[in-house]
């Protein structure tokens, strides 16, 4: 038995940070810039004014003020004469503040009469002057890498760029194996089971940026799996669920090494979840998941969710952080073990049935407490180191 | 003015839920699932063995027990004769224990000559079976409202649904208004700036579920608005961005109301975002943001996001969480402050510029601090009530 950090490290080692592409700005969220990009200009571009009202050269305007005005400066229509003392220019929110203009009196502070304005009012003491380059300047770097968010759209847009240099989606082919499968919506006869685990496998790597191949269900033959395992080509990585325990039914690790995998079988020291299948053949890496449906979910988050994110160019391992239990733990046995957990004010209570079978448990769960091998019994109110799942 | 909850009370009325439609599972991800579901089966369907070994018919065997090997019990190929005592069946994880036996005998705990077993080991005291429906029951229900994550496709999946029930998108078509605006990566003439909010709402509204149609940028004329409301046809929200405010360049009032649209210009008491624009056109609801870009993303946290929740069938409200003021905050003013702020060490501090202008300082920000009307300085520590921003 290999410990999780073994296993980790090894299927880490079987993929590697992907190549860049570009796309539209509209097709970047959620997506990971790959190389850091600067701003194609200052932000603002100019002096800019906050407000509506009337610009005027005096940087202390004070009630009683009289201005002439000469002109009119609005949002994409700048005024372009120097304005000199007692000039004032009318401003809209967002014109430029024309050379030569220290403060915008907003308009409620101003009573106009043809071209000539008085101030009046309480004015404020801000200059309602967006300085240029306040927001950032020419050159400015946006960090990668980083998986883009809506505001950072917002600020990549801002900063000039219509597309972006992101990582390519790692590719994804899963294959679920076993006689007893059916694809959900058929009808079961005695001894099947509907597939399921696959199903919310793609989901999960989806989400994560990956464009997943879910292949057709192969039954436990060695043409049947030879056949999907071609079906796989091209994905950057393979998983494979079901037939990786010891079972005299388990063919996968036959037929992938019949394919020319250089297969290594492991038992992980982990529940659930304990066998796994690694290897690697040319560009592919290859992964396979026990078939217990929680098994394989667990083994998602834990070992595949981090190799998404090696290929993505982020940092792999899952965020750990403590929390308090809500109720207390027994003593761990010689494995580590990931115990479906929900949290409920503040505090993580492991459910009451771990088994590895049971979905509806895990789909209830809010986070995955994470015991280490022959960890002691842990009280309520210890604080507990525990993995959030994903949605 | 009046109040941010008098205007999402308005805006949430302009919408409503949104009608199903059918998708595949793979397609069900991030969706809302409209109505509940029953599982179409038991789970296991039949009483399964968790493990390789033999079953047998009794309860308690013990190490020397002997038993005669009778068939063979593989997931998905059952053994369909009754096993009476004495008798064993070799079985597989996954497959019917079959009628009659009680437990399974793990094989490492067996020793077979022909069609002769012998227990030995340190027999474990579970029957190694997983009883019939132990996950779930025929008829359970999945309950609806909910948006569907991972695990949610894992069980439902293996309820035995290949399509599920879902909302309908909610389509949104948005529109930027503003003769000093220039798409991104577009060069800028004097007093010009790119547009950028539009992107990044458009973005924040797809994670929530949206189907956005971003429009070509407006020109601030009467013609150009008019044609682009045109091309929001058919959107179940229309949202414009700019123009909303009291400025003699703002004609984004005027056309939508020469277009028949029930318009109502309202001074929301908040910051960032004080002006809103909304009404109802059939049934199309419209919605004119402010178009400083901070402004523009917060109103969509606020109002924007909550409107798509109640199509959607979910709780519309933003969720607020208390966390400790990791630095003091001065006094209020009388308007609700939505205060970008960044969260370190599990306490919240307020970004130190709060200009509406400033997208870098939005990006850097991890949630929001509600400030109600004219609340009093508070001290570091002080349970702050705060909205995480979305990604």
């Amino acid at each position: 038995m290999i410990t999780v950090e073994q296993a980790t490290a090894h299927l880490l080692d079987l993929v590697d940070p992907l190549s860049a592409e570009d796309v539209g700005l509209r097709h970047a969220a959620g997506r990971v810039l790959a190389q850091a990009v600067q701003a194609r200009h200052d932000q603002p571009p100019f002096d800019a004014s906050a407000m509506d009202g009337y610009a005027v050269s005096s940087a202390k305007p004070a009630p009683g003020d009289i201005f002439r005005v000469i002109g009119e400066s609005a949002a994409g229509r700048p005024f372009s004469a120097p304005v000199t003392e007692g000039e004032a220019v009318r401003i809209f929110t967002g014109a430029i503040a024309p050379e030569g203009t220290k403060t915008v009196v907003i308009q409620e502070d101003v009573s106009r009469d043809g071209d000539r304005i008085t101030l009046s009012g309480n004015l404020g003491s801000g200059s309602n002057i967006r300085p240029a380059a306040g927001d950032f300047a020419k050159g400015e770097a946006f960090a990668a890498p980083r998986r883009l968010g809506s505001r950072d759209i917002a600020l990549l847009a801002a900063m000039g760029h219509g597309t972006l240099p992101v990582v390519r989606r790692p590719t994804v082919a899963i294959l679920m194996t076993g006689d007893e499968l059916r694809n959900p919506g058929e009808a079961l006869d005695p001894g099947q089971i509907t597939a399921s685990n696959g199903y919310g496998l793609a989901a999960m790597l989806e989400a994560e940026g990956a464009e997943v191949r879910l292949l057709p269900l192969a039954r436990d033959t060695v043409q049947s799996l030879a056949m999907a395992l071609r079906l796989a080509g091209g994905a950057d990585l393979v998983i494979t669920i079901g037939g990786a325990s010891v079972g005299d039914h388990d063919l996968v690790a036959q037929v992938a090494g019949d394919a020319g995998l250089d297969l290594a079988f492991h038992k992980v020291a982990m529940r659930p979840g304990k066998p796994l299948l690694a290897g690697r053949l040319g560009e592919q890496a290859f992964v396979g998941l026990p078939g217990n449906p929680v098994s394989a979910m667990v083994c998602g988050v834990i070992f595949i969710l981090p190799m998404l994110r090696k290929m993505l160019g982020l940092a792999p391992d899952p965020v750990t952080r403590l929390m308090p239990l809500g109720a207390p733990l027994t003593a761990n046995g010689p494995r580590q073990h990931y115990m479906r957990a929900r949290v409920e004010a503040g505090a993580c209570r492991a459910v009451t049935s771990q088994d590895s079978a049971l979905l509806s448990r895990l789909a209830s769960a809010d986070c995955l407490i994470v015991r280490p091998p022959n960890d002691p019994s842990r009280e309520t109110g210890f604080l507990q180191a525990v993995i959030d799942l994903p949605d």
